[in-house]
């Protein structure tokens, strides 16, 4: 398969080239992933090779020098260790994350170089050319040197394959230079051909810096190097002291050292002298536990494993984890931003125990051990709106494990997460989005955990009022039904905390727990004191219960800060209720003026594609009978407008998958409209037929098959379940699940 | 025993306290040391516990901060973490080097405080008062914490015990603050009673950075924190970045934390909450090789022991090795300032082996394994002169061991050692003194080490002309017997190589290789070559082979740089060449114009007691029939002027012993005037009775005994040996120590 694309940003002209010879013959779902899209546009994901939800990954890391102004990583706030456009590379972290909206790892750079060892990065980078990026592999030519470097991964190593001319060959590994400003490393030299050690990272938002953690690593190399050793910047002395530091602020080149070095900005050099066009292979398996199980990952995983056979073995383990849905119809183009878009929502959450299953545990400072997945990378905010939907439809077991790991994060923690990333809480954005997730999970038939702890935990979280870190602002909120401007973004929390609410009485109801059922569904309709009849939209209130004035409801769109909403304005969170849209439309004084003022969002242009408030507002039309068709028009339309096969085809940051999940479950037709309700809405799916294996550990019928008849781009006429008439866009999760095809007819 | 001393630098009067009553009772050898001198007047040795040649010291560390300006160490050349007249105390630095001209080691801190935990320690530090030294321990009030702590010592661990007061008590342990600007380290609170860690030293004399290496330690506590935390500061960062981070360059607190952290600057804090005084002891055990080891190092050597009780075996450690001498007659201040040299003679070279034997080897990177002793620390251009010739006689397995661990440092290194640091090569100073101790030692008959392997090695250092790096200049030396002013030092290099090249002569002698030892004893008198016989001194020669103008022989005085000579000038090298006094006779004119200008450089105060090239200066007068008694006055004159029972009471810096060894032999009234040679010359003693005990797996006599008759402070009128006439004022080491008594009558 032959990618040909063209980017507007940038001037350079990527070739894709054929790696595989199978991929000529048959084309898999893997083989459709394009792992550029979402590299430029401030997507956040990486070009790299990860396995699925792998806690190892490689990234070119093209975001360090002046050469890539203005998107350089120490000029402006940047969360990826890759620009599609940028053209000075200085690496290849092993460990990245992916659409992620503040900068984290992006560490361990190795690096090849030839000739004399330069241990400068913005010294030894280079222009590089000839990039090749598919799911588990990515490759490309460093012009300084003329090295061929590929690049693949298992679970927890990342595998390079490094073609060196002639001579002499270096290959870094640089623990100084990193995406964040977060430092300190530790290396020691085994031997000639490995390398162990760590690195801090942390400070995740440039927040929490105490919280700061490290990463342990293993080097394995496939050659002896001929010579090594480890280079040490020190800082720089002023006063008498320099005088007689010859080497002041130097690098020190420590040739031939084994033994351990410490400080700020390390790195060592493995060098080689070739009398002829040589291959080395480098496998680096990491750990958040220690250094003896980085190196247990490493030999469990890849042991004596060629470069080959490990990709081979991922692009096996993605092609399997990609055709639990098969979609026919729909054109090539379609198909790949489908796949990428599935793809990069099986990266995070991603895994945090080693092999063993060790892993560090929140809080305690304890190893804690998993008989199954530690999920980490928990983005909820971003992710309970419909990644989590997702996987419980098509992967349950691991939704099943990542709320276990939630409520192991309470056990440990005392509290559900809430932005919680390799067993830090960061506590980014606002809201109690775990309970949503969990709910949501339990009510769609997921229930092999603890449902009575969970449900504790969530009622921890809404009730506590003193020393609660998920939901500041409690106080008010219960007693007032709203945040007031006293805290940060109160209409916007109050919504959150409405939302959890809601799914807390969902749950309570399911568990007999009627008084509870009431209460939250009670407190989560408060929303409503926000509600300004004037505006039809939500609004401020001071502590003293007025409206906030001045009062400019476009304030905060483009993620500008404005008193009342986080990340947005009045006009993308007016429709966020999406547990009380009948509530809300009363309010807005019935359908039509709700459709009119829906509208109006899109027409005066303050719809975000880009951020998660509004982003189901596309789908409430399905609220107002007989203007679905607007629904279908505009997915359809946002579709082709933000999402394609290019660097820059996704609308802005990916934020864990959350825009990918979006975009499959949009090209699948169905929307998980009420996060917490098990309940789809229904648009028009954008292929012929999706067939979406299902589970048997937690769903009785084996698929369920989506179909659309006659793709005359008309409006939907016809919703049939099991060919029968489904007289509603909306359906259940239940129904969906037990139902074998859904089929919507346009004609 | 009470030592009462006022001292006239500082203002502080030090009351030395009784601790251990048996002193009361019995005044041992190990009673009259007196850490405290040398502590002042840049003698750079420090007052904490040591226990014989041990890897581990604690010393207090009071060089950091304006408050101990001019003697801070950032603020000049300082070698040494302890200043008697400084005031401001920063904590308690683990491991030590005492006498050494540049700053090394001085890491680990430990501080104990109250109240909130401070990290920085401009503001943690305090004044101090009560300070109490003797060997093997050390103590102090701290003014500002109104804490007690004590210190002793086992040979690889540092032992604490801390008195606090009520209330909220911290134990820090700061890895960033250290005597140099070596800077990186990591730490792992183990447990709420065991911190495990690295810290980064080297780059002795701002030399060698490259050679950085990591010394690794375990600290167990008596009793468990309630609190616990480390902290790290981290670079401070400016641009964009800065702004973002409102903990820019702020230390950073990570309470609880168990996970490793690294970075240039980190420590820990340890905290208790106490109801009432409370002692907590510490433990420090610390290796050169690896975590476990230290932590083997700390169970095997103090295991369960109380503070007491480590005391205790060392302080019988002190009192066994320094009892090998023992002193009738003297005053009390005579028996201190005796013992306390001996006592610091027995600290370099010190062990680098672990417990178990394991070490790091010099320059190849390896963990090699001794059955002995692996000593390190061989500050050899100043202890080849006579403190290596005190060890031969009084603890020759020591020196026997020395030996074994230079010639490991050959099979390793590919050379002898110079200067030798925890396994690293420093090379300062200049000549190849190897040479001299192991020729000496084998003269001595301590013959139980390879003497071919060690013959070998010499020649190596002694003819290898291209890339040499214990004898730079060496194709000059040999084609023209001196190295040139185009080389530094080139008059005081060549005297260390005649020097040199004589031992080899007397070893190839005793060898029976007669071609060596011509050749060599050829070599040896090269030096002739730099006589100006006009000046009657030696004189830089250009690689012309034209005498140096302008030429001024005073100049290079005070340690000044200068055309010609090492830390010395023309005067304080004219003499030393200890091995061809006659030649140096006859080329001066004979006894009396020889008599007459080494008189004169005492006379116009050319003679430097602070350093090295002229130490034996004062027993030369011993060359010329009936000057002898000129020796005889200047020693005891020497001795009254600068070594004294006070913080002052050293001539300078006490070179890794070598000024102490100086000591203890005028006192004893022998020197070994000519290193190399197994000859003695003689003084008068300073005590009626000095009786060395001998080893018996190396002599057969079990002790030797010298004796002064009649203290008149008179000249030497006979000498006695074994009661028959000794008609010289030299003796050979043989004839001494198979001897019984030398006696020097005086009347």
């Amino acid at each position: 398969m032959i990618f040909n694309k063209r980017i507007t940003i940038g001037t350079a002209c990527f070739f894709y080239m054929l790696f595989f010879s199978l991929t000529i013959f048959a084309q898999q779902p893997a083989d459709y992933v394009n792992p550029f899209i979402g590299t430029s546009n401030y997507g956040a994901t990486f070009p790299g090779p990860i396995a699925p939800r792998g806690m190892a990954s490689v990234s070119p890391f093209n975001v360090a020098g002046s050469q890539n102004l203005p998107l350089e990583k120490d000029s402006r706030w940047l969360s990826n260790p890759y620009v599609n456009e940028n053209k000075f590379l200085t690496g290849f972290s092993q460990v990245n994350l992916s659409g992620v909206g503040c900068p984290e790892l992006g560490v361990i750079l190795l690096m090849p170089t030839t000739g004399t060892v330069e241990t400068n990065h913005l010294k030894y980078g280079s222009t590089y050319r000839n990039e090749v990026a598919r799911a588990g592999y990515y490759s490309t030519n460093i012009d300084k040197y003329n090295v061929k470097a590929e690049f693949t991964a298992s679970k927890r190593v990342g595998v390079s394959r490094l073609t060196f001319p002639k001579g002499q060959s270096n290959i870094l590994l640089n623990l100084g230079l990193g995406l964040t400003n977060e430092e300190g490393a530790m290396v020691k030299i085994v031997s000639s051909t490995e390398i162990e050690g760590i690195r801090s990272v942390g400070s995740f938002c440039y927040n929490s810096p105490e919280a700061a953690y490290p990463i342990y690593f293993v080097a394995k190399f496939s050659k002896p190097a001929d010579q090594f050793g480890v280079w040490k910047k020190p800082s720089k002395y002023s006063g008498v002291e320099a005088q007689w530091m010859n080497y002041n602020g130097k690098t020190r080149m420590m040739d031939n050292t084994t033994k351990m070095v410490v400080g700020d900005s390390i790195g060592t050099y493995f060098t080689y002298k070739f009398e002829k066009t040589e291959t080395v292979e480098v496998k680096i398996g990491v750990s958040y536990v220690s250094i003896e199980n980085a190196r247990e990952n490493l030999e469990k995983e890849t042991g004596n494993k060629s470069f080959d056979a490990v990709y081979d073995e991922t692009y096996k383990q993605w092609n399997d984890v990609l055709s639990k849905i098969s979609v026919e119809g729909g054109s090539k183009e379609d198909k790949i931003i489908f796949y990428t878009a599935l793809y990069h929502t099986l990266i995070h959450p991603n895994t945090l125990n080693d092999f063993n299953g060790e892993y560090p545990e929140i809080k305690t400072g304890k190893i804690g051990k998993t008989t199954g997945t530690r999920y980490t990378v928990f983005s909820l905010w971003d992710t309970y709106r419909n990644l989590h939907q997702l996987m419980s439809l098509t992967y349950p077991e691991q939704q099943s494990n990542m709320v276990k790991s939630m409520l192991e994060m309470y056990d440990e923690n005392g509290w559900l997460p809430k932005w919680e990333l390799n067993s830090t809480e960061t506590f980014t954005m606002v809201g109690d989005p775990a309970s949503i997730v969990i709910a949501d999970t339990y009510l769609k038939g997921i229930r092999d955990f603890d449902v009575q702890k969970a449900y504790r935990a969530m009622l921890k979280g809404a009730d506590q009022i003193e020393d609660n870190p998920l939901r500041p602002g409690l106080q008010d909120y219960i007693e007032k039904g709203f945040l007031t401007t006293k805290d940060r973004g109160p209409v916007s929390t109050t919504q959150e905390y409405n939302a959890s609410d809601y799914s807390i009485s969902l749950l309570a109801k399911a568990l007999g727990k009627k008084e509870d059922y009431l209460r939250f569904k009670n407190r989560s309709l408060s929303y409503r004191k926000l509600f300004d009849k004037n505006l039809k939209l939500l609004r401020p209130r001071t502590s003293d219960e007025k409206w906030y004035e001045p009062f400019d409801p476009a304030s905060g769109a483009n993620f500008e800060e404005n008193v009342g909403f986080i990340e947005g304005n009045a006009w993308q969170y007016a429709f966020m209720v999406p547990h009380d849209m009948k509530g809300l439309i009363k309010l807005m004084g019935g359908d039509k003026p709700f459709a009119n003022q829906l509208q109006k969002v899109f027409d005066i242009k303050q719809f975000d594609m880009a951020n998660e408030p509004d982003i189901a507002y596309p789908f409430l039309f399905n609220y107002i009978k007989d203007d679905e068709w607007k629904s279908q028009e505009l997915v359809k339309k946002l579709v082709k407008e933000y999402f394609q096969n290019k660097p820059d085809g996704l609308p802005g940051n990916d934020d864990t998958g959350t825009m990918s999940a979006w975009l499959v479950y949009a090209m699948m037709g169905i929307y998980p409209i009420s996060p917490g309700d098990p309940v789809y809405t229904i648009t028009t799916p954008m292929f012929d037929k999706i067939t979406i294996q299902l589970d048997s550990k937690y769903y009785k019928n084996k698929s369920i098959v989506i179909e659309r008849e006659v793709n005359n781009d008309g409006k939907i006429k016809k919703i049939q379940l099991n060919g029968k008439t489904h007289d509603s866009f909306f359906i259940s999760h239940d129904a969906l699940v037990n139902g074998t095809t859904l089929k919507v007819i346009q004609n």
